[in-house]
């Protein structure tokens, strides 16, 4: 999107406004992990030698994620995250930290747990964090130390994240937004205009089967079905709200270690037409997550940005645009989340003329 | 969109409403027809016992179509089908009679010829007509013995049809609207949701190749170059709309007649992501042409009848929606053209409230 | 194969002097069932009627297939069995009777149950059936039967069947021969040509991904797990004999009721070429199963006859061409297995000229 | 096939023996092309630096090519390339020199002009070279001039090369060997092993379209419907033969230039079971054209060097496997040539023993 009209239009802080920090739990300094992209043909086989400075300022930005913690220990972690969100914005003067959660895929939270019961509400939460209940899992520890550090979140990934009653709440109390989640990169981002097409055209749906060939870090995350949890039944929730009926059909994600960086989908759909002739479509799409998904995490930190300095509080629905299973919006057909977004974006910057 | 509030909403006339007739220049009787597509797996096999009636009434409504004619006979063709038309529409009682071209693709008119410029205008074309000039094609023929019998006209077939000045002129003059044109029932469906997706997404389209199999005497039509010059041109045109750009790649429409009635389409897309990263899309369509295009032709008929009811004049860029070369319309992405369409429904239908 | 120099070549009966029975366990009647496929498409609308009177005396000869069977029950439904079999070779004036399996997939016997001991050995499978251990799964309680009686077996579905120490060691016993399994007619027998592919052009295969999408009873019963084991191991092990490596890869097999008789089959596969160029091949095989079936069942109870003529016994290793998972065979690759069958079928003609 | 037993088998000289030199016609240097190649992920990105001194000595070793010659200077040409080829060999030290033919694909000869008669004899060639006739189209040339010059000639690209009567009969009285045309990389490759699949099995082949986008150097030149004609007679010919009849489908070679040195193949087989229900296949080949041929045009030129050592003479047919159209042998399939290729390395082995 860098070349339509949205973040621009809507007045939010260009690329070259922003200053990269963040949390990382392990691995390779980002220069290496760029010289990897580059040996896995994702970015340029210069690019690591251009960015060298950059990216060792990057990196020298980057604090210590927090591992699984028990017990007390959550508390803790979750003060110390806090307190790195805000010496970041000190120490490099910035108006405002957006948190975009790029983490890999958690399990979904077990509906009737402890921890289901501690999200309920801010009071529980903070209860439960005080005995020691470590309620949080990652993707929510960090929304909540961000939210406590004044700032805006995204979820870029599938699992709980921001979305727990408790931590809306918190959000709603310190006048935060909040966008997400889980990034339509590839295969969900086709089913958000193919299925609006065969529901506009009255083309019957009988069943959709997908197959997601996954390399790379997520495709081993996602190998590990518990977690695979998260990810189907968000691919899955838009197919239903869009064909306006439940369709029959395997959904698989399956890691292929030997595709690297690069993910290959499959969809075979059968529908009827009139009198009820059997027919069917069926797509391949070979792509790079991470290039997919670089440029919507840029996008979504600027307008997450500019939502906020706006004060624009609670789910960003307009930026359904950009994820699987929108916050604040049940929308999940393209086309009308782009009319959406495309208005927002207007908006907003109509705000920043009358600033 | 038989279940979609089109035409239904737009106040048209019931499926049960309308009568059948029509203009056809050789071929087996309709049973016949229906008994060959039940053969092929298009129509239910029961289907030509149960309309064994119905069938045969339509039929006896069926006149014969103008064989190519040269000279003074093309003026008396014309002639000769008007009056068929206005005994239709009298014997019947209908309150109107909307022509549908649903025939075989014609060749382009080329555009310097004596018939491009007979079809200037409306004295041109009579003058033409007059000396014996022959200056209509098949389907342009029937638009102007449509319009001087009073009746709208909704080209489903590529060619020029009603899209002549001297025809606008005539049409205009008598106060009618004109749908089409080329009905957009597979693979330029497809291009019409995916090419506003790769937009959105700032994903540069490299190249689209797209490859058309098809049986049928669609096909075999389409396999004489000359005739194939408007649909290749019908259909490309659309792309470089919605990309807003011209985009490499070859259009095969290919005669394979063992498909029978149906169509197997192939399409490659090679496009670029972040930084360059070279991704690619494909997708196989095998569709039933006759039952993709049969419930549009219904909704294009009902629809039709309606704006002549209400009084719109011109061409109807409204139904945009279901056209790959649409008339009074620039819009070739589906979501916008549904949205346009939706609200030229509502707003039909509230005419038919105040009457 | 009708048409090839298979079965005729080799001396084996005609079609025309087949006499079909059999077994089976519920189901409507044949009739229906052709009735049944018709309506699917799998077969000519007009062939109920026109077999409608064969049809009939084929049913007739079809007795109760055994129910799962405890304890004693099954030594009782074993010998009613074979005594269906005696009686139907003697009511008919049969020279011999081939048991073909062509039963849903049952799941494969544990390595290390009581029932893999008891069938280690003729004796001790005796015994435990005495002893009311019911250690046969339905697949080789019909092979059991089958031998007992002096019938040849073959095996077209995946499962034990015939290939059980203790069943093998009867059938030798007998002078018997035995064919299996698990027909190979889509996705395996392409794997069984472009696995020898991939190895002559020395092109490594990173990782081949396949998914299977079924239709029809055979696709439910392989949305069980436990009967998809066979399956799948079946499936499996060619790809590891003709490629000298194991594979990475998922193989699903999805249940997509939609599809009725049909199915779709998808396969990926990633290679490297000169210098470790990756390049990638996928294909979509849509097939009906049982018509791919049909004649291959055919083919193989004729061969089995002529087999069983000339006095083979054991594995007949010739017939790999037919099966995913062969008896008597490591070859897994077709044209060689094309070899070996004319070889061996022109050797069996030669035996008819001697008699 | 570098590690199967092919040319090492044979007794064929090793890659470390051979001394690479070659004409060439214009184009950037050696060193230049290997960057390029390693720029579109052709070669690993390291290559050209770390082969800089070996594609430097053969750079040093190419000479000029042939540009297209009219009248007396085509035997001008003809013997400068000759001088070219015998220097080669006394400078370097060689005990032979084999030509393999990878130059673009030029046009089929018309079989009624005087080209063709001239190339009927040795004689009518001669004299219509003396006369200035200039009746050899490039790939011709450098086969006279090989066999002139006392070396074995390869065909890798298809058009008419060393296949003409009268530089068959110039090789058969020098006591030459050749071998060709058109190397086996891709599509071609893989209807060799799909097609007998589907005459083994009885499948009824009812169409066979074939869809061949390429970028690179190649796909330009076969843009050319005059060069391209070579090609499609090329790719038919196989076909026709392996499944014993015509078969419907059209064959078409597009220019696609961001493709870059890739290729992408769709075929669509449509193809008829047991009584006469449809099926279908459809495969995708995304290859590396040039690493695809490159190890093939290796074990062409050994294992031609060795049948030149042990006196081979006439067309290689046993190297059919490596070709589209391959002389000397009737065989398309793929499994047949490999047989064939075993046998002969084994044989072609022995007579090493011997030696």
């Amino acid at each position: 999107m860098a070349d339509l009209p949205g973040p621009d239009r809507a007045g939010a802080p260009g690329v070259g406004d922003l200053v990269f920090g963040g949390h990382d739990v392990a691995g390779p300094p980002l220069p290496k992990r760029v010289a990897m992209l580059a040996e896995g043909g994702v970015v340029p086989a210069g690019l690591p030698g251009v960015l060298e400075e950059e990216l060792a300022a990057v990196e020298a930005r980057i604090r210590p994620g927090a591992a699984p913690s028990r017990g007390r220990a959550q508390r803790e972690a979750a003060a110390r995250i806090e307190e790195d969100l805000r010496r970041f914005r000190e120490e490099e003067g910035l108006d405002r930290v957006v948190v975009v959660d790029v983490s890999s895929t958690g399990p979904p939270l077990p509906p009737d747990g402890p921890a289901a019961a501690a999200a309920a509400s801010a009071d529980l939460l903070e209860e439960a964090l005080d005995r020691g209940g470590a309620p949080l899992p990652a993707s929510s520890l960090y929304a909540y130390a961000a939210f406590r550090a004044g700032c805006p979140v995204a979820s870029f990934t599938p699992g709980p994240g921001p979305c727990l009653p408790a931590l809306e709440e918190a959000a709603l109390r310190e006048g935060l937004c909040w966008a997400g989640s889980d990034g339509k990169t590839g295969e969900t981002l086709l089913k958000s205009v193919l299925a609006p097409m065969f529901a506009q055209r009255a083309l019957r749906v009988r069943s959709w089967s997908s197959v997601n060939l996954l390399g790379g870090g997520d495709g081993e995350t996602l190998s590990d079905p518990a977690s695979a949890g998260s990810k189907t039944a968000s691919k899955g929730r838009g197919l239903r709200s869009m064909l306006g009926t439940d369709v029959a059909g395997p959904l698989h994600i399956d890691y292929v270690p030997d595709l690297g960086d690069f993910k290959t989908a499959w969809d075979h759909v059968s529908f009827e037409g009139f009198l009820g002739v059997r027919m069917s479509l069926q797509f391949t799409w070979a792509g790079c997550d991470s290039a997919l998904a670089a440029p919507l995490v840029l996008d979504i930190a600027r307008l997450t940005a500019r939502a906020n300095q706006v004060g624009e509080t609670g789910p960003l629905g307009a930026l359904a645009f950009f994820f699987k299973d929108p916050v604040g919006s049940q929308e999940h057909a393209l086309s009308a989340q782009w009319d959406a977004l495309v208005e927002w974006c207007a908006r907003l910057g109509r705000e920043g003329e009358g600033a």
